[in-house]
């Protein structure tokens, strides 16, 4: 049950909260498709369960699967994790999914965003994607979640808030033509205001050097807490992620936030670089319209891309030469939480991490 | 979350309520398929929405819909109507979903039984069924029950229950040799007993004359409390439903119930005989290996054909001459709750009609 509204979160009292948050659950969608995964997705399906099960420690998760991979799926997840059938285009819920929104009374909206596969006809990831926006319609239905269908095209990893009225998005994804071509920047920060009850926006430069999704902001930086944010970092000036993170670290030490706060960051380390191998490429499917997978190609990697839990960190392990320096900062970032590596790679590979494919439900009441 | 349980549920402390207990709340499943359904099923998908609509008035209902139909099921269905993509072969959700059992302590379980569309390769009416044998066990991960996959084929409206030990079904179902050909007589009498809970089988003959199902007890007779059977009847003689029925009486009213009392029989008059009209026929896809709707074929109406809700009893209006005198019977067999009629020749049309096509789920706690 999700009536469809009309009007504005911000203007009906909601706001988004941060991740930090607590949560009364994360959604999680199945991956299957064997043009993006390869041999099958199976090694895909394998490190999502992972992820599932780590975050199912400390919160419930609910995942999303097709009815084809219903069964299979049951075999292989925790029992504790729920299964419900819901048909995708691909398995990345953060983008496709509900932003949750909540208000003093303990309610709980969704914010149901247009979704066009990171770029529709110029530059989308693959083709159709109709599947995909209709995913928050039906999350919203089973949380019972009243639901605005946002006129905008808008994915969840392209956005992340301080729960205190401050955005930070990129603008190589926000105002990238294939997304709202109609839409000017202020027209942009008017919706952001809008559906998300935040004040002031914090404009990045480029997101992750050769992220498929135009630069999500959820794969370079994220809020540990208000006034606190992790940013990936290289220190080597030959490598292009350099100049993108020095670049975002200038404008976030430059900015304030909207109480004013200056904004405090931490840098996460660079993974890699981390790129396909020829067997790697070797076991996906080719098919006209879906991003191919070479061999030699830089994958996104990052760990700012791991999911806040109320409880719980879950990140990336990507690369062994990083991987603990980057669980350290975490622990210290996040002392009151437990700091969970999970072996990503396979995720990586299909063209994200564990922050995309995961969205939280936030607590109420 | 759903657990697969293993053991039954009589062992285990659980039994299946008499639908006349109080709900939680119903399901029903979106019909669709054009080879069952004239018109692309859109007449059948407005029937089908009055009778959520009515029963939703007074208990919470959730339709289980393909993604195909998603979008369109959610703009015809009342808002109060929580939509949950499910795939299905059909939208008899009766006789393909959990049967649902409650034990002392307030918890509530499901059983998923086999399901062969009524028959499998020996006069089932669909090929294939896999998705609706899938049903089962995704209603119990939504409703957070746990679940037992039951080892015999069977359909929820094969039986009827009075909560307190007795079991009413007919022998041309559940002893057909297209359900369970490999037991006897006194094995699937043990199995109900495992499963249900019950202690005492009342077995009746035949269903409702040219019924496609093989003669479900819920198209006969049902349950109106304990001690307390409604029957459909036909006084014509030369109306094959007249022995089929005075059959059915007969059993009933020389039977004792688990708890040693006699059953009393409420008749509820026998509609029609209502037949295929040529241009209803005509709207309905021919395609091999699912059952055809000729014209002149008799449909298989029964007033007995009710949902049974927890303030509400829907039965289905098929016959002028007859629904209000079965109104007037249902009326006074249930004084305490609304009686709604809902036009259900589009139902009927399909091969069921209202009590097949939901399911309720008792209430706990």
């Amino acid at each position: 049950m999700s009536a469809l509204l009309s009007g504005v979160p911000a203007a009906d009292g909601f706001r988004m909260p941060g991740e930090f948050e607590p949560h009364s659950g994360c959604w999680i969608a199945w991956p299957e498709r064997p043009d993006n995964w390869r041999l099958g997705a199976k090694p895909a399906q394998a490190a999502y369960t992972e992820v599932a099960r780590a975050i199912a420690t400390s919160e419930p998760v609910t995942m999303a699967v097709s009815d084809a991979q219903f069964e299979h799926a049951r075999t292989v997840l925790p029992a504790e994790v729920r299964l419900v059938e819901i048909s995708t285009d691909d398995a990345w819920i953060r983008d496709m999914g509900p932003t949750f929104v909540v208000d003093e009374r303990g309610r709980r909206r969704g914010i149901d965003w247009r979704f066009n596969a990171w770029g529709g006809l110029e530059g989308g990831l693959y083709f159709p994607w109709d599947r995909d926006d209709r995913v928050a319609a039906k999350v919203c239905e089973i949380e019972g979640a009243d639901r605005y269908r946002a006129p905008i095209v808008l994915e969840g990893g392209s956005i992340h808030v301080d729960g205190e009225g401050t955005l930070i998005a990129t603008e190589e994804c926000l105002l990238n033509h294939n997304r709202n071509p109609e839409l000017t920047r202020e027209q942009i920060e008017e919706a952001l205001r809008d559906h998300l009850g935040v004040e002031k926006i914090v404009w990045l430069g480029r997101g992750v050097f050769n992220d498929e999704t135009d630069g999500h902001v959820d794969n370079l930086a994220c809020f540990a807490a208000p006034g606190k944010v992790l940013l990936t970092w290289s220190d080597d000036a030959s490598d292009p992620q350099h100049e993108i993170s020095a670049d975002a670290a200038d404008r976030l030490e430059a900015a304030a936030d909207a109480k004013g706060r200056p904004l405090e960051v931490v840098r996460l380390p660079s993974p890699g670089p981390i790129e396909i191998s020829a067997e790697e490429a070797a076991g996906v499917d080719a098919v006209a319209g879906t991003l191919p997978r070479r061999a030699g190609d830089r994958l996104a990697a990052s760990y700012a891309n791991f999911f806040l839990g109320t409880k719980a960190i879950v990140f990336p392990l990507v690369d062994e030469r990083h991987d603990d320096e980057a669980a350290e900062i975490l622990r210290a970032t996040f002392p009151g939480r437990e700091v969970i590596g999970v072996p990503a790679r396979e995720i990586l590979l299909g063209g994200g991490n564990i922050h995309c494919i995961t969205q939280q439900v936030p607590a109420v009441g």
